[in-house]
């Protein structure tokens, strides 16, 4: 039986790197890169490419691509669009291909490259990921993108949702997701409330993060996979 | 109002090193370093010496100290004794230094070294460590020692436990301190238990660390107070 790791924060990542290439990674940032990826793939986007500068976001703008940037939890000046679910309406994004550059996300996927699969995960397509990968049935790391390399609530409790979900049909030994898992518990019978206390909606209060949140929390409005592979993110239908 | 942070992993110990000359440390290593410390003195060891390799250890035997030496959760071959707590009987160590290397415990200690004041914390000593912590009323960081980087959970729920005492006269706003607390209260009406499922004991299951698990798990059973200060650590009595 394959098992599931979870990887709590980028600084830890070297310690799951091994036979990574028959490992299934799915990347977390929940507030907010991955699940904006996947707002955007499910209003018609075509492709999103993490870039780790916002100048190499411009330089894609030049080609006719959207360039969307990120640093702080803010938009970048002169950038079409940030980083939040709100940005990436139809209208905006339907048909286009995107050039993105956030704190923790890009990273995260960039640090992934060499695993079987990797996969973008939020709550939004939770049902999606399950099933991808119970069929495709390899070992799983579960990568928390964290706030510049430190822990978080919110990467965490997704981890452990994901975990909790697929624990009949893997192994879970490592305390990281043994914990992930408790922590979901903690959190399931609210959700919002919970990660009111997180440091990351704390930081985000003045940038009105909140109705953010709300869009974070959609569980299984969008059936969309989204695969990162050759460098650059595509929208996987069931 | 001074705060509480916890460090999860040795590998995330950089993200909290500003202003260590102002903050309290508690190096935390349940499994079995910091409980056997307290043992120790509790048993009337007058010095423990953390030293990085089993050969400097053996350099001190010369000197008349007793050489512990721990690799891999076992005694190696031609020390004294290892890390277990029950090899530290007041018949072995009352009145005797010891010189001791240790996996993870001895690292954690000498990264901390520039704090305002590293104590060495478990269950035996807890509410020495709370009063101390209390007392000095300064910034905390509750160092959990791991397990070769990895993120453990005993170590994190003992600074769940402490930081959930110390939450009426101190700031916490960072995850690792949220979720130690969660997982704390998760664990506290059966810590064997619990704790049962951590890797560190599945590991442990055939070096017959059951029944030290018993031992580190001896909450208030010692009010004496380890001291890390210029390379060694002392025994400090209320």
């Amino acid at each position: 039986m394959p098992n599931i790791e979870t990887i709590i924060s980028p600084a830890l990542f070297h310690l799951h790197e091994e036979d990574i290439e028959h490992k299934n990674v799915v990347v977390i940032d929940i507030l907010r890169a991955t699940t904006t990826i996947c707002v955007a793939f499910a209003n018609g986007a075509k492709e999103i490419l993490p870039v780790s500068k916002p100048e190499d976001a411009a330089a894609m703008q030049q080609l006719g691509w959207i360039a969307a940037a990120e640093r702080h939890g803010e938009t970048v000046p002169g950038f079409d669009m940030g980083n939040s679910p709100q940005d990436y309406s139809a209208e905006r994004v339907n048909g286009r291909k995107i050039a993105l550059t956030t704190t923790n996300g890009t990273r995260a996927l960039q640090m992934s490259k060499s695993a079987r699969n990797v996969w973008v995960g939020s709550f939004l397509n939770m049902d999606a990921i399950c099933k991808a990968l119970l069929s495709d049935n390899h070992d799983i790391l579960l990568f928390c993108a964290g706030w510049k390399d430190k822990f978080n609530l919110e990467d965490t409790i997704y981890a452990g949702a994901l975990a909790r979900k697929l624990s009949a049909q893997f192994i879970i030994e490592d305390d990281a997701t043994l914990a992930a898992i408790d922590l979901y518990m903690a959190a399931e019978n609210n959700m919002a409330g919970y990660l009111q206390k997180a440091s990351h909606v704390n930081r985000f209060k003045s940038l009105h993060i909140e109705s953010d949140l709300d869009i974070c929390l959609k569980t299984n409005s969008t059936d969309i996979l989204p695969v990162f592979t050759n460098g650059s993110i595509y929208p996987q239908n069931p």
